[in-house]
């Protein structure tokens, strides 16, 4: 069923489920409170739409302050630039014809910026953008440490902006560089030292690059786990978290995060067995809860443990045998990784007070080119 | 782009990226000899249709000689029923008032079958059935070992056939046991004590229910870890083989298995970073790709070892200098666990000597409910 109508009105226990619902009143409150944290700092919020893949949603982020969106994939900018945000950076290098040439449709409509990380990448995309008169801003990403996409800090950095620079229908606008091997360590001075000795590397590649006439406008990085560590760094202009809004168990347990944040998201879950006192079964597997940063736990039911999910099932043992849960009931399961969880579902339900307020399609779920 | 048919024709390697391919002639093959293995045994097979979610795919394996299809959602009972299949067993327990309604108004166009393993589930499916005026045919669940549904075997097994005989508009037709426990296990000795072990439990039910005289038409477990063991016990009369169609790396590597089916489904990647010789970063990450079962490796490239799989890319590490793979360059990569793999898609492509002879749009993905 495509039509949200059915749905407004109801108590979110009347759900079937599998559900994805959005606790609205935790979920605003995580916005406002990112929000007004960067109205604190030199750097402004980005927020990363991989998380919700829902443009309204980074409408809602941007109605608070945030400066536009990042994206992951094309097909979420599209979502983004087709639902009226302009602002857009593509924190991922776009490679091959088919993918730049929708890149360079996008440029068309809005102020679209994408990460690039070698010579030939710059070159394709200022040959398409030539073709077809559009301009398409970049960003160098910068390895920090985490040893996946970027050129490394220093003599790499500075030539890349010179063939940015070079080339026409492309213009170097900064650096980007993502301490993503930091962000979810717990505790917090080791967060914060291993977060500053990543970005450090920006920071002198920025230098560098100045060093050598070459102005750096933007500097852009961070994650949730790191928004009041690299955020409140004065070099930097932009930070792209995205978890925030919704707060899963992994995020919600490091020190120093969670205690700024509620979790917004959960699985509505029914219980279809009860084999034994000590063993429930619910009818959420694999297809709708990530489990990549652990299993997944239900909300507020004591002397229960999800100790195990299958592809379409969840095993919950039972320590106290007084649990009430029958076939039938429903209880709600907190994602331990939001992304990868929104991912699996087709939309979300936003509930307030226990009613059904919102229905939500998540447009670029699945948008993976 | 809903359509297919800008891509047929086109060559593999002119696909944008992540792409989820079939090799049309292994698949094919892997379907024939499934259904040449069912010729010579007693049982026959019921391939289920998690794996692929798909109708055209279950028609083929109909065609081919299967009896129907075996489902673990209500979702993708819905979409073989409307492609025009009746004979659907849907292996898991239906509960709550709105599924049991999509259940009664399958029955109309179907000969459905469900797994219980409740008195309180038969009831309710029950009174619907009646108060619609439809039938709904019934497998006991029995726990075989895996404790997660499912009545122990024995008394609480007759007990529940009995419950079902006395309802109205739902008849007995079996048992079912799934001897999940054991079907991934490498070792074949192993593995087939393992699962004869399990399956005894199925055996032990269906006599007991015999002795008192309660007919057991139906005996229906199995999976592709045991295709051949569990489908060659004399009692089963209905084999669940799924992953065979497609065969992911972990079930390749099962003794046995991997000898008999050939891996037909790939996901085609890009590389969009190669920041060092000893690094190459594609766009396949987990949103993509399933990792529960290890992480997933390519096909065909020697030296190349996939490390890692974060939310958007995966990480590649480079033992031999001379792999010439750069940013634009096209591998596929083998799934370890087809099912959850398949359900992250929109569609397949499906390629035979190269080249996009068929794009299937996968109707029940996401289908969770």
């Amino acid at each position: 069923m495509k039509s949200s109508e059915p749905f407004i009105g109801m108590h979110k226990t009347e759900l079937d489920t599998p559900a994805l619902l959005i606790d609205l009143d935790k979920f605003e409150a995580n916005i406002q409170t990112m929000a007004a944290y960067f109205t604190t700092v030199n750097a402004m919020l980005r927020p990363h739409m991989k998380t919700h893949k829902t443009p309204i949603i980074s409408h809602k982020q941007i109605a608070a302050g945030a400066i536009g969106v990042t994206c992951a994939k094309l097909g979420e900018a599209e979502a983004a630039i087709h639902a009226g945000i302009r602002d857009v950076l593509i924190a991922n290098q776009i490679v091959g014809k088919q993918k730049i040439a929708r890149l360079i449709n996008l440029a068309k409509h809005s102020e679209i910026m994408v990460a690039v990380d070698s010579a030939e990448n710059v070159q394709a995309i200022s040959d398409a953008a030539s073709a077809k008169g559009a301009n398409v801003r970049m960003l160098v990403e910068v390895n920090v440490g985490m040893d996946r996409c970027g050129v490394e800090p220093g003599k790499p950095a500075l030539e890349l902006a010179n063939v940015i620079h070079r080339c026409p229908n492309v213009s170097f606008e900064g650096l980007m560089g993502y301490e993503g091997h930091t962000v979810s360590r717990r505790d917090r001075t080791e967060r914060t030292a291993a977060a500053r000795a990543a970005i450090q590397l920006l920071i002198d590649a920025k230098h560098y690059l100045e060093k050598h006439d070459v102005a750096v406008p933007i500097m852009s990085g961070g994650g949730t786990g790191t928004f009041n560590i690299t955020g409140s760094i004065p070099e930097m202009t932009e930070v792209q978290a995205g978890s925030y809004v919704f707060l899963d168990s992994t995020y919600g347990n490091v020190e120093g995060v969670g205690e700024h944040f509620d979790c917004s998201l959960s699985v509505l879950a029914t219980v279809v067995s009860r084999p034994s006192a000590d063993r429930i079964i619910v009818d959420t597997g694999l297809k709708v809860l990530a489990k990549e940063f652990g299993i997944p736990q239900p909300i507020g039911v004591k002397g229960v443990e999800m100790t195990g999910l299958s592809e379409e099932h969840g095993k919950l043992q039972v320590s106290d045998e007084n649990v009430s849960l029958n076939p039938g009931d429903k209880l709600e399961i907190l994602p331990s990784h939001c992304c990868t969880t929104v991912n699996l579902h087709d939309r979300y339900y936003g509930i307030r007070n226990g009613i059904v307020e919102s229905v939500w399609e998540i447009a670029a779920r699945g948008k993976a080119q």
